[in-house]
C-alpha cells in the first residue's frame, strides 16, 4: 500500500452533482472528476439528454433526477398560454429523455412521475408560469426525497457495518450518484458519523473509472479509509479475509430479484460467494421494477468500444480490434444476500419480499 | 460488439521481443505497444535490468531469456584475460539480475543455468574471448530452445481446442512473453494454422494493459478472431456461454501445482469454475519450481500506486488515494484443470504429477 490521505469530517459537505440553479438545471460533470470540479448549466431538454446520455450525470438516482428537471425544462419551452399544448410539450419531452439510456428503471420512474403530475396540473386552471411553478415543485420533490430516501437506507444497512470490517464497493452509489449519501455508500458516511472505522476497499471499474475517480474521490474527502483496487484484485483481496462485506447500487431491480448494475457486479457477486462473503444491494423502491419479470427482461446498454480502447485520452489497444464493452450485468437473485431500501431490508425469496415493499 | 478485424495469415511473422544483436541485446519495448514498435539496444547488465524491471520485457520466459543475455554482457565487460575474475564478474551479474523482478521463476532458472555454464567453462582453458563467446552460445541456446518448448507446448495444448470454440485468456503469454508462439497462446496460432475457427477472448489486463496492448494486438496480427474485454466482463461473458476454455500462462507453478501469475488471474479461475469452465496453464518446465512448496512461498510484487492512478498519462485518481497493486495473484491448484508443458499434460494429484515432468 503506498499513499496516505487523511480527512476531517466536521467540515466535509458533500458535492451536488445535479441540482437546479434558478432557471436552469446544474449537472456536475462526473466525467471530469476528481481532476477538475466543473458544473455545467443546462437550459433545454437537448442538453440534459446529451449529458445523461454522455454520463456526465450517471448513477440510477441521479439520472432520474437529472431527467425531472430537463422535463420541466421542456415545459418552460411553451410561450403562449394552454393546458393542452404544455401537456402535450411535457409528454413529449419526457418520452424524449427517455431515449437517453436503457438500463436504468429510475428514468422511467422519474419521467412517469412527472409525466402523471403534468396531467393532473393540465386539468387545473392554472396558467403557464404556474404550471411551471407546480412542475418544477414536484422536481424538486423527488430530489429532496432522494436525499431522505438514501439516509434512510443508509440507517437500514448500518446493522450489517461493525467497528474495522473490511467493506468492497464496485462502480460509485455514492453521493455523486444520487441527491446525497447515495446508496451502497450511504452506511458508510452514518459509520463515519458514528466513529466506526470502516476500511472500503473500491474496485476502479473500467472502462469508465466510476470506482477510482468518483467513489476513491468522495469517501477520501469526508475522511473514511478507502483503498482503491483494479478491479482484477477483487477476488485476491478478498482470498486474504480483507473483505467482510461487499455493498453495491444497482440501475435495476427485477421482480425476481435479479439485480442489474455496472459491468463487474455480477463477477463480484460470484467472487463474494466463492469466499463466503455476504453481498448486499441497497437501492430506493424507485429502482424496483415490478413490472420487470427477471433480470433477462433487462435491456443492457452496449457503449462505444472506445471506452475500452481509448478511454484515458491515450490508445491503449490496436486500431480495428473487436470490442464488446457492455455497461451493465445481471447477478441473478441467489448471489444477493439481502437487498435494502428506505422501507427495510429483504431477503429471498424476493418474488414475495420485494412486493410486500409496495404494499 | 464493433470494429472488424482481417488479417493475412500466410505472411505473418510475429515481432521477436528479445534477441541477440551482435554485441548487444535487443529488446522491443513492450511498454510501449501497440502504438509504437521501439527496439531498444542495450549494452550493460544494468540496462537489462532497467529494462526488466520497468517492464519493458515482460513474460515469465522472456524475462529468463533477457537476463541471460544480461549476464552475458556482465561478462563482456571484463577487459584482461583471468578465467577467476570472468567467472566472478559473471556471477556477480547473475546475482544482481536476480534482483530485478521476484516472482517468475524463469528469471532464476536462467540465470542458474548461466552461472552453471560458466562455472564449467571457467575450469577449461578459454580465453575471455573464448569463454564470452561460449556464454553467448549458452544464451542463445536457452532463447532457441523456448522457441522449441513453445510451440511443444501448443501441440500438447490443441487436443483441448475445437473448431468454433471461444477461449479466454489473461495477460500476455503469447509470441512477445517467449522467444516465439508464446505459452497460452501457442495452442491458438497452430489452431489457425490448422484452419480451426478459435474465438479469443482476452481481457485488458489492469493495470498495464498486456491484454489490450499485447495479447489482442498479436492475435490481431496473424489474423485471428479476437475481442477484447474489460476484466470485468469475463464473467458476464462467461455466463453467456462464449467461453468453452480458459488458458493462461503463468510466472511460477508450486510443487503442489499452486499457480502464480498476472493479477486477476485467481478471479477468471474461480469465475471459471463457478461456471464449469476447464481451466488450463500452459507453461515450460522452466516455470515449473519444485523447490517452492506451495503457492503462499512465492514472493508476491508489489507495484507503484502510479500504475493504478495515472497509467494512461492522465491522472483517473484523487491525489493521495491508498492503492493496493500487487502484480500477481495465486492460483490454488483445486481451480487448475490441467498443467500443459513441453513435456506433456498433468493433472491433479499435482505434487506427484508435477514431480514425473522431470525424472
Amino acid at each position: 500500500m503506498s499513499g496516505m490521505t487523511t480527512g476531517n469530517t466536521s467540515t466535509y459537505e458533500p458535492l451536488s452533482s445535479v441540482y437546479w440553479g434558478g432557471d436552469h438545471l446544474v449537472l456536475l460533470d462526473q466525467r471530469l472528476l476528481p481532476e477538475e470540479i466543473v458544473y455545467l448549466k443546462l437550459y433545454t431538454p437537448e442538453e440534459v439528454w446529451e449529458g445523461i446520455h454522455s454520463m456526465k450525470v450517471r448513477g440510477a438516482p441521479a439520472i432520474g433526477i437529472a431527467a425531472a428537471f430537463g422535463a420541466v425544462l421542456g415545459g418552460m419551452q411553451v410561450e403562449a398560454d394552454g393546458r393542452e399544448d404544455w401537456l402535450q410539450q411535457v409528454a413529449k419531452t419526457c418520452a424524449y429523455l427517455a431515449t437517453s439510456r436503457p438500463t436504468a428503471v429510475n428514468l422511467f420512474w422519474a419521467l412517469d412521475r412527472i409525466k402523471l403530475a403534468a396531467e393532473k396540473l393540465a386539468a387545473s386552471d392554472l396558467d403557464t408560469a404556474g404550471l411551471n411553478a407546480a412542475l418544477l415543485a414536484e422536481a424538486e420533490d423527488i430530489r429532496a426525497e432522494d436525499e431522505d430516501v438514501c439516509r434512510r437506507i443508509g440507517e437500514n444497512a448500518l446493522p450489517f457495518f461493525r467497528d474495522g470490517m473490511g467493506v468492497l464497493t464496485h462502480c460509485n452509489a455514492g453521493g455523486l450518484a444520487t441527491a446525497k449519501y447515495g446508496t451502497a455508500l450511504a452506511p458508510m458516511y452514518l459509520a463515519h458519523e458514528q466513529g466506526l472505522n470502516i476500511k472500503v476497499f473500491a474496485d476502479e471499474t473500467r472502462p469508465v473509472l466510476q470506482g477510482a475517480r468518483l467513489t476513491a474521490f468522495e469517501l477520501q474527502q469526508a475522511g473514511i479509509d478507502v483503498t482503491l483496487l483494479a478491479d482484477n484484485m477483487a477476488a485476491m483481496v478478498m482470498s486474504k479475509g480483507w473483505i467482510q462485506a461487499v455493498i453495491v447500487g444497482t440501475d435495476r431491480v427485477a421482480a425476481n430479484g435479479d439485480v442489474a448494475n455496472k459491468i463487474g457486479t455480477y463477477g463480484v457477486a460470484v467472487l463474494a460467494k466463492a469466499h463466503g462473503i455476504p453481498f448486499y444491494v441497497a437501492c430506493p423502491l424507485s429502482t424496483i421494477d415490478l413490472n420487470t419479470k427477471t433480470g433477462a427482461d433487462i435491456p443492457i446498454e452496449e457503449r462505444p468500444a472506445e471506452e475500452i480502447t481509448e478511454g484515458f485520452g491515450k490508445r491503449t489497444a490496436p486500431q480495428g480490434v473487436k470490442v464488446y464493452n457492455p455497461a451493465f450485468d445481471i447477478t441473478p437473485n441467489e448471489y444477493v444476500t439481502a437487498i435494502i431500501t428506505e422501507k427495510g431490508v429483504v431477503q429471498a425469496p424476493y418474488e414475495e419480499s420485494l412486493k410486500s415493499l409496495f404494499e
